[in-house]
């Protein structure tokens, strides 16, 4: 089932997203801030994480669940420790703003944390991990969300999608990244299979009575399964401890209780770690980078991660991005063009 | 095949490792380090790091590989980065002397890294994960090792087994901890697959020709795989860079090409992460700890990972452990017993 696209320039669809934004009730600063991540994710033809997540940032900013001109503080907690309170808002501009401080307090410390509180989180994590990859610095991120996922052994949603991204920096290159839910499947995917029809893998997830489907629709109503078996539920596990019991956020299971269901991203935190390589006493780091990944992509079939985003983001300046026309017919209309 | 078994007490298992430990040139500090970790292994029942290593551990002093006299020294490289040098010795004392100032470091900071280099690591990791949340931290442990386990993609050995370990404290109760492989199965359980003669499961491995074996015989020759595809392949990496690029140490392809095949321990490096919750602003963290894991363990069929290792702890205390009968024939000779 081929649905119709339409191509249309990177600036065109930044301007559809900052007019929709801000008609629906965003700021200046928090406008560009969310336009910016889901442009970027256009950008390198992650579409999951694109202009597909507009119309939920938009009902969001209706429900009035999130405020559009949230403007996030920032407190320095410990020398380490970096905490950013978004204050209702959505996380793109609470994590701009604590991105300065978390380079300053790495910088110095060797290691520092950032804490995000009470942001709405509704895009990839490979953009903050690979911003502070491009200043230098190791970083690591994570967060929960609404419960869609089962732990290993049970059959109901508990765990959110709960990703996990890595960034290293590299001499020359763009950084090594990943950015991977513990879900078998990333939730916007399992939307993205059902919306065109197509069934998912075995071990994506669990029908509404915990029977194994490939039915990506019965999995939206059921559970989705982690990835690996109980490995991957340990790493969602991790991950509701850090994103939530320890910077005193909400875990996914309570997330799924609070706010509407407007079909935008509930309220929640987000753990970001980040490690300066120049102080661990290890001079040749970057040439032992490129050492390490000659090695491994000198085995036919090995790709590097994060390698096809930057690929596609050289390609998509030139050429723009291709919308579904379904999907850009109803952006036109949030942003009062039609 | 059912081999037979032996039992004894923890403490006779202890005087065993200790003896055959110092009769092969363990100095007394790390003997006493070297057999801790191996007796934590067999209360725990977990057999693959327990006794089962101690014929690997004698080997690699007998080759000269490791100085059982080794003195680590310790480094505070940043406020937030302490550097312990193992020096060509076993990885158990080096990691005694780097857990204080890590623990320090950490109060001091909210957050601190542990890099541990020209250590031999040959135990499991949640001993040193779970020694830091007992003392009240959030703990991250990983190393990399000898190659054994391809890339997703790739069909020879590049990355080790590289465990990622986590432990986070819990009120009045052993912390949550896990410690898994990257690869689908610990190195040490293929191991056993292998001498009791029980095929491994589909995903394993590969054999030396590339395809997929369930023989684990052939998966020793060939190759272990990823757990969970990619996302596994993506933390083996990152483990890499971390363990290996981030604090000046060898990945798993150079630890492989390294020291003589004496079946002990590669030299390498590890990367321990502290964080201290009482520094991150959620004053009730221990509260929504329980929390969590009591909304988790509701689901039927769910477990909290590293409850059966405890309880395992409580048990042989009392009732001593089984040793397979050919493994502790081989101890107590090295033990210089009979």
């Amino acid at each position: 089932m081929a649905s119709a696209r339409e191509t249309i320039t990177l600036d065109e669809a930044r301007e559809l997203a900052l007019s929709a934004l801000t008609r629906h009730g965003c700021d200046a600063p928090n406008a560009e801030a969310v336009a910016g991540v889901m442009l970027a994710a256009e950008a390198d033809r992650a579409e999951s994480h694109g202009l597909f997540r507009l119309p939920g940032y938009v009902a969001s900013l209706k429900s009035g669940k999130v405020d559009g001109g949230a403007r996030p503080s920032v407190t320095r907690l410990a020398p380490g420790v970096v905490r950013v309170d978004g204050r209702g808002g959505f996380a793109p501009l609470a994590i701009e703003m604590g991105r300065a401080p978390l380079i300053e307090a790495t910088r110095e410390q060797g290691i520092a944390a950032l804490a995000l509180v009470d942001i709405h989180h509704f895009a990839a994590l490979w953009p903050e991990v690979e911003a502070l990859a491009e200043a230098g610095l190791v970083a690591l991120a994570c967060t929960c969300a609404t419960p869609m996922v089962a732990p290993a052994g049970g059959t109901k949603p508990f765990f959110g999608t709960n990703p996990l991204a890595f960034a290293f920096p590299r001499r020359d290159a763009p950084p090594v990244v990943f950015d991977q839910a513990s879900a078998a499947m990333a939730r916007g995917d399992v939307s993205i299979h059902a919306r065109e029809g197509k069934p998912v893998p075995p071990g994506t997830g669990l029908g509404p009575d915990g029977q194994p489907t490939i039915d990506p629709a019965e999995v939206l109503k059921g559970a989705q399964l982690p990835f690996g078996g109980y490995k991957g539920s340990n790493i969602a596990l991790m991950i509701e401890l850090l994103a939530g019991a320890l910077i005193g956020e909400v875990f996914s299971y309570e997330a799924g209780q609070r706010g509407p269901k407007d079909g935008g991203p509930p309220v929640g935190g987000e753990l970001i770690l980040a490690l300066d390589p120049d102080r661990f006493g290890a001079g040749a780091w970057r040439d032992r980078v490129e050492n390490l990944l000659a090695e491994m992509l000198a085995q036919p079939g090995v790709r590097l991660p994060g390698a096809r985003r930057h690929r596609n983001r050289r390609e998509t300046g030139r050429t723009g991005i291709d919308v579904p026309s379904a999907l850009l017919a109803e952006i036109r209309a949030l942003a009062g063009g039609e």
